[in-house]
């Protein structure tokens, strides 16, 4: 009997015109393009498994993936493989051999999301931000953010699905701001879904004025979702990093 | 007699799925996007001109157009008008009236453009790098474009067209190295069609040890075009800014 080569892939994509990460029936996906390429490689069908399965037009810089197969191929050779068949928009920066039972999902200790907000109308870049016609305050922005750290119920800023548990654990957060740009990034052992566009939608209402800047804090409290903002567009969210017991690997 | 305003506007656009700035029947161009916006927002057919006529796939940061018109419209309004209608990859960045007689193209006395490559393969913001997959030495692209100052007749790197006279002012030219990005700068007082990439495209086969050190030299010297390397593709370029008398403008 062959024994099973674990791999473990950091992968860059452009979410744009992808229906996300996860493979569904009929759509062009993330998974189903690494899958497909995988299938071409090495002959081999076999099942991808992301830290984060991100939603129909999320980008990522630092996506961890990993999969099984009982090639004995070298990870050079396997690399330079990936990237003369995947499609442009779905890059292999780095592989590794991982330890036996590793998963990249189960494993992942924390993930690191960028969200970005333009104030201006951009056509370069244009993909990969959020472009608010509104006038907000970066003071706001930070303040209302300022609870979100620690151990936390984060039901209220997640779209229901078929988990029941929304704890998590915040490590930390913060607001950088450029000239032009409001840069977001939030770091927690585990996200739900919806969960950072609807912190960042509903910082936006505070920083705009529309809400009082207590707001996230009254959506961690309550649990209720309905008092949250609407949630940003994902063009603008990007997975930037997954971290590992093994801290090597994701950086 | 209504007298006419001449309208200047600095405008953004991602070039990637344009075939241009030029109208040309049955494509998709930058120009014609321009004056249909125009048309949509005064009820005016009028032609625009554009400080560098670029090509295909080649971005614009500050672009400079002139068109003249009877309307009476405020800056402010047109601005907003010319953002409400024209599509995602073109961007009215400024708008101002311009004095009597202004032409974009004739009056603009140095254009500055910026072409990207990049070390490594990447998905985010591929439209806008040139990837290369073979080493160059940074100090060997340096020193091949160290030539191009100057007063200088660049038919060399330069796609023969209806202009005989290749004779321009080249006021600087430089490299910035990131990480994985080699980044090119050149101000001109004009360019021709093809310059920048032609000249990128000798430099990087310098760079990489297929060419001497002073190819440039040679292909400046004896206008030879047959010495240049290959045309650098379109994307890597962007238009970033152009310069009047009045500096006011272009900034």
């Amino acid at each position: 009997m062959k024994s099973e080569t674990i791999w473990r892939c950091i992968i860059e994509y452009d979410g744009t015109e992808f229906a996300g990460w996860q493979i569904q029936p009929g759509q062009r996906t993330v998974q189903g393009a690494v899958e497909d390429s995988i299938a071409r490689i090495l002959g081999e069908r076999v099942r991808v498994v992301a830290a984060g399965r991100t939603d129909a037009g999320v980008h990522a810089l630092g996506q961890v993936i990993s999969f099984s197969t009982a090639s004995g191929m070298s990870t050079r050779k396997m690399l330079k493989a990936f990237n003369a068949v995947l499609p442009d928009d779905v890059t292999v920066v780095r592989i590794d051999e991982a330890p036996v039972g590793f998963d990249a999902r189960y494993d992942a200790c924390a993930r690191t999301y960028r969200y970005t907000i333009s104030h201006t109308r951009c056509s370069i870049g244009r993909s990969y931000k959020w472009r608010i016609r509104y006038p907000v305050s970066h003071e706001l922005l930070a303040e209302a953010t300022r609870p979100l750290v620690g151990k936390l119920d984060l039901r209220g800023f997640s779209k229901r699905n078929e988990d029941d548990d929304y704890r998590t654990i915040v490590y930390k957060n913060d607001w950088t701001f450029k000239e032009n740009e409001m840069i977001f990034e939030i770091t927690a052992i585990r996200f739900f879904h919806h969960t950072v566009r609807s912190i960042v939608g509903s910082a936006v209402e505070v920083a705009r004025g529309k809400e009082k800047p207590d707001l996230l804090e009254r959506i961690i409290i309550t649990g209720d979702r309905s008092l949250a903002g609407p949630t940003a567009p994902a063009c603008g969210l990007c997975l930037v990093h997954v971290e590992y017991e093994d801290t090597y690997y994701g950086k």
